[in-house]
């Protein structure tokens, strides 16, 4: 309790320092996005400075802060957790929902005429600016883009990540970087662009082939590509890359340059340049060097289409990854309910015991996300993570929600699992139930090839909807190919825009993911992760299906069978076969006889 | 065939005469809507411009001409008529397809600078003129809508219709005009608004509790209204109206003016007259007529969200008016299911017995559309209507589609059936199968209260695709209340918007009528009027569920009950039993008899 106290005075004095330094700027609002300029979800500590300015952990939030008030925006996701980090911080949680207005309408509304309203242009993406700046013209006041007010309160800012870039090398990566480089220069012919400049992580690591550790989970480094019709240049601390690898990239028509030249090498470009660009994934401090007369081409990064869609050798791989991570988690789930009753069990010793079960296995190279073990009321936390100040011991009757991943040189996992542990209520029973139907129901789907996938969402949510009940969350998100866990561009979330980049494209990974949670009590999800596979072609065009990539025992205890339909039990039985056909040659002792126990049939 | 052909020669003239009137106004292209100054479903003939111009008689179409060409874009329920009906025309049909362009976008791509793109203002609508001018300006070309071009060669174009105006009475009309224009007042002055026009006969009906039969099926009649804050007027051909409606109108606060007189109307409007308009409900001609410095605010027609939301009291006359109209339909099938085999029986005898058993419930008005019945192949064209000269005898095996709807002064009806002629094949009886588990599966549906209803739509297909079977139609369209049997804001369609308008609010009735359309073959299609009910609240919201409100028999001798799951054979049950119970005491002799006969359960 010490701690936190201590923390929480720590930013109310932060708060007070940025406010005097808001006035001798002439600063009405400070806006601080969960961002940094590479719009990336997991941030370098270099760029957490909302975390360190608020308080709030939550990987996404908005903090703005004016003379008399501070409010952090947070979706569903974080209301718990955002509510017990800001107590006593003197910001004001305000919570997102879908359809209502955001942090940015908010500053539309009460920013007075006249006023000034600050964010770091470095870490803003031009569509966001663009949209602000609209709403605050009306209004009559401006936006300002070029202080960086955040750094000069922040003494103690820590140095950008120096982790070494490596090679993603065959058999698992399955296209060269050269045959990568020349479908995008074909792309942007198509599009009548001649340039495209690149600064999201993601589609820099896919494109070049290359991997690094700069953030968590995601396997990706801190920088920035620009390509050319005869050059491709990646900008990035050159004292990352070895020797080797940097002749190897010279040789495939790759140069380096220094992450910080990036700003000049955008200012060289000729006037007459196309340069493509997405306004959502590039910010507009960035922009600003660019020669203003220089076209720009807008849409999605070309990039981001094409990781989406793994080939059918990529489709081998990630088949191998989720077997050696089914393996991983029989390992882990057949000690956890050993253990249960007998050992002090945490959701620390959950997360140390899950990782260590992975960390085993051929090809692991990290976890995808930060587990989630979550006891009772701590599941209905959706993102809750224990710490060692605040975990629960897992005792008593309930729910043991756990939501975890690994990254695989030939694939990223993630998965989410109920465990029973003692004796689960019937209405709990009923919850998991009722998240499998929905589980189940998407698995099943065929739907038009191309189909928007917001579209899809319906067919998770009507089992659950049936008893009143819903969820605030996406059922599902992109999963990249030893890349990130949430990747696009496709989303199965009613909530979503539905727009035409959404479109089912065979090859695509999602997670189907529907949960229920009620606050204080229990949260309930169940999560696999599915491939787009070509269902065939009739007279009414062509077809998609889903194959559930996921391998691990769905844990019946938890379940009601008599809820489930006939066809519903047969889909499950059906897995469990699958599940145990495919993870038995991996297993031995008490994990395989847990494997054999977990995967009987349910009649 | 003779007139056939006479009809087209006739086509090819009309063209010739067209574009002979095009070059002397150096006009490159004319675009023909199907479209009226109400922008209305069905058009009185004096619209039917595109109709004659064209000679096809499919209620929705586009006709764009240029000196070289002439097209007419089609969406896919006309695709086969308009195959047919064009022959020999020299018109191309366009095959419109969702998400592809549309010959907007032809008139933007086609167009040549400098060249002149000539539509009558008076018939289209504000949003569409707005965007064809952008695309045209893109072009360097330009938009034209003050010739009314079609007038000029057209000679015998028909008068403007006649028909009486009447009111909507106590009981089944629910609320008073009176009271529904204090409310709308008080919606206007919530946008900040002072005026609204309104062109859509539909909004000015149900607002004003009159009706008309100024054009085919709709009970509405040619007119406008502005609404003021101190007065409310009526734009109508006085003829129309009776004395004694007159007066009980002026009691009312509404005025009576001529039909011709809006567009003065509209230029005495004040400058600092705030008029709410709705882009896509009101022609850009007749806005043409309002002092520039009137500023629109532009939001759907309050009347739409208004009339779509049926009333408790509403929903009690819309439920006798559908046990009537279920009666209707067990006379007709009663006597079709004996005459066959026995009597000679067309498509048209069909439509003649069906119209004549309706006709004699009491509350019968007229019918809500064209009947359409269609035997095997004809069925496949979603749209398809008999006519003298073309029609199928309805003998040998296949099935029969029934798709037909009355207006009562209770409510609008709309249903669709299938009936097995000899012995439908094994494929047939699928089909009527899968298209039966889609109609299934969106009625049991509940939802949360306010989402968007195009979201809904993978409910009732997931069954369908699952097949790889889809249909190129919406699965759902709103319904009036005795009036329009096509009416928004909410639409069950995957194809169409997600825009906020379509959110489902209680009351909203909708249609559940998902297809299966084999061309040259057959075609199926189940419908039935649903109703939003409050499923209730939890701690997730509030929730929806669907009423049945159209009772009649689903034919089973067409169904596969082996395809349908536990959980369907008891809704199929369960919604017999509810048919035969509330039909029953309407009904007696061989009427009574087939209702019993065809609501048995089925195991």
């Amino acid at each position: 309790m010490s701690i936190q106290s201590l923390n929480q005075e720590s930013v109310v004095q932060r708060l007070a320092r940025t406010r005097a330094l808001m006035e001798q700027n002439g600063i009405y609002a400070l806006l601080v996005p969960s961002a940094d300029p590479h719009l990336s979800e997991y941030l370098p500590a270099y760029w957490q400075g909302r975390q360190w300015l608020s308080g709030f952990h939550g990987s996404v939030g908005t903090l703005i802060v004016t003379p008399t008030f501070a409010g952090l925006w947070a979706d569903s996701r974080y209301w718990e957790q955002a509510g017990k980090e800001l107590a006593g911080s003197t910001i004001e949680l305000v919570k997102l929902q879908p359809g209502q207005p955001g942090p940015l309408d908010w500053l539309a509304e009460q920013a007075p005429q006249g006023s000034t309203v600050s964010v770091d242009g470095a870490v803003l993406a031009l569509a966001s600016a663009r949209t602000l700046e609209g709403k605050l013209k009306e209004r009559g006041a401006v936006l300002r883009t070029d202080i960086d007010v955040l750094s000069l309160v922040w003494a103690d800012r820590p140095a950008l990540p120096k982790q070494p870039v490596y090679e993603h090398l065959p058999p698992q990566a399955t296209v060269s970087r050269v045959d990568k480089l020349a479908k995008l220069r074909e792309t942007l012919k198509q599009r009548n662009a001649d340039a495209h400049f690149i600064a999201t992580l993601d589609d820099i690591a896919w494109l070049f082939n290359l991997r690094g550790s700069d953030v968590s989970f995601n396997p990706v480094f801190v920088s920035f590509a620009l390509i050319e019709p005869d050059r491709a240049t990646v900008f990035v601390d050159l004292e990352k890359v070895g020797v080797e690898l940097r002749d190897t990239l010279q040789r495939d028509g790759v140069n380096l340059r220094d992450y910080t030249e990036i700003n000049s090498a955008l200012a060289a470009l000729s006037a007459k340049t196309r340069l493509l660009i997405d306004p959502a994934r590039v910010t507009c401090g960035l922009l600003n060097n660019v020669n203003r007369e220089v076209t720009f081409v807008e849409s999605l990064n070309p990039t981001t289409f094409a990781k989406s869609q793994k080939s059918l050798d990529d489709a081998v791989h990630i088949r191998q990854a989720m077997e050696q991570d089914g393996a991983a988690l029989c390992e882990f789930f057949a000690w956890l309910e050993a253990a249960l009753g007998h050992e002090r069990i945490t959701e620390l010793t959950i997360d140390e015991q899950l990782s260590a079960a992975r960390a085993r296995r051929p090809g692991f190279v990290s976890l995808s996300f930060n587990t989630i073990a979550a006891f009772n009321a701590n599941g209905a936390m959706p993102h809750y993570h224990a710490t060692e100040q605040e975990h629960a011991v897992i005792k008593g009757n309930g729910l043991l929600l756990i939501d975890s991943g690994g990254q695989y040189l030939g694939g990223t996992t993630d998965i989410t699992r109920m465990v029973p542990v003692g004796t689960p209520a019937r209405e709990q029973k009923h919850d998991c139930t009722r998240v499998l139907k929905g589980v189940i129901a998407l698995s099943r789907a065929q739907f038009p090839k191309g189909i928007l996938s917001p579209l899809l969402d319906a067919i998770a949510r009507a089992p659950i909807w049936a008893d009143n009940v819903d969820y605030g969350h996406g059922t599902g998100h992109g999963v990249g190919y030893f890349l990130n866990v949430h990747e696009g561009p496709q989303v199965i979330a009613y909530q979503a825009g539905v727009a035409p980049h959404t479109a089912m494209q065979p090859g695509m990974i999602t997670s189907i993911e529907p949960g229920t949670y009620r606050p204080g009590r229990w949260g309930v999800r169940i999560e696999n992760l599915v491939l787009n596979r070509e269902a065939g072609a009739s007279e009414f065009g062509e077809f998609l299906k889903f194959e559930t990539l996921t391998l691990c025992p769905i844990d019946t205890r938890c379940l009601e069978a008599s809820l489930l339909t006939h066809e519903e039990l047969k889909w499950l039985n059906d897995y469990h076969e699958q599940v145990r056909e495919r993870l038995s040659p991996l297993l031995e002792g008490d994990a395989l006889a847990w494997l054999q126990a977990r995967t009987a049939a349910l009649s």
